[in-house]
């Protein structure tokens, strides 16, 4: 995917530094289930609270399981439809409220399942495939379709797939895909032995 | 630090498969500046919903700011702090409760904030680091001691620091150590096309 610069005060490892949200996918480029499996076992590893692995995630990936796929899409909000559409898989991203140890509250459930969802982004950007997470989307017609059980609640879609060529990228998406990618300054974010 | 094998259905990033959870820090060798610049940056470039970035890390590097340090390491747990003594730095993972744009609740400020410390772990695990984060401490005196606003939860400790070498790893520390990763199967959290 295309590469744009970022500004840092010190280096980053390349796939944390490569990674970005983008909106134009390539609809005839599909992502392979050996990719998924490397992608999956990369959440898999993720760490998480009292070794409990909140997260549940189910993947849609269109040319094997199009109906689910379809079911995902008609889940998210009108505003993302239009650039979601070209995403061969979609994937919820869910998180159990409760630890399946003892069904006691788990505080963690959406910390350790934000961790899991971005060691799939960073093993997808590994792989050369652009990844998109959104909040844009019900989670009640999530719960609905999927027969999500109740102490389960989906916090994010996260598209992936191949970005487009840059000289396919739709002029609709054009502005947003070569935007500069833009943060907080450090400082802003990040403290020295005290807090602001 | 200590090479882990972990069972996989496909290869993984090496960062994202070298990174786990020790306890055995090696309490003579410190943390640079310039390496806490890079781990701070590989968290600052994380995604967030409407790249709100609700987290703020009090970075408390003990070798620089020792009493910020000691003021931390009295906030976890008592079974946390014999391991943690030998880190040479701890930091506050927080995050906020609204969205900063229009103070309205941010029901994503956990789940970034997850995907921003992972990547900070991450980045420390590409340079030779070991991480460890727990939710073992009191969140009350973290906001008491470091002046946290109300609007910013504290939700996780993580230290970071070098692992000690596996010939002086304490007897009370090895088992723990040296015991090999665990992560359910696969298919018990990843799911396709369907729920379960």
């Amino acid at each position: 995917m295309i590469k744009k610069s970022i500004d840092t005060k010190a280096p980053i490892n390349d796939i944390i530094a490569s990674r970005w949200s983008g909106v134009a996918y390539d609809s005839e480029k599909t992502v392979s289930q050996e990719q998924l499996l490397s992608i999956m076992e990369a959440g898999r590893w993720a760490p998480s609270c009292f070794g409990d692995q909140p997260w549940r995630f189910i993947v849609c990936n269109k040319s094997e399981n199009t109906e689910a796929w379809q079911n995902l899409y008609d889940c998210l909000a009108e505003g993302n439809q239009p650039w979601c559409a070209n995403a061969p898989v979609l994937i919820a991203a869910c998180h159990d409220t409760q630890f399946s140890l003892n069904d006691k509250p788990n505080p963690w459930g959406a910390y350790d399942t934000g961790a899991a969802s971005v060691s799939m982004c960073l093993q997808a950007t590994d792989l050369g495939l652009m990844t998109h997470q959104m909040a844009g989307f019900s989670a009640d017609l999530i719960q609905e379709k999927f027969s999500v059980p109740e102490r389960y609640l989906p916090i994010a879609v996260m598209t992936i797939g191949y970005q487009d060529s840059e000289e396919n990228i739709p002029d609709a998406f054009n502005e947003r895909e070569l935007a500069p990618r833009k943060r907080n300054p450090l400082g802003e974010n990040f403290f020295m032995g005290k807090w602001g």
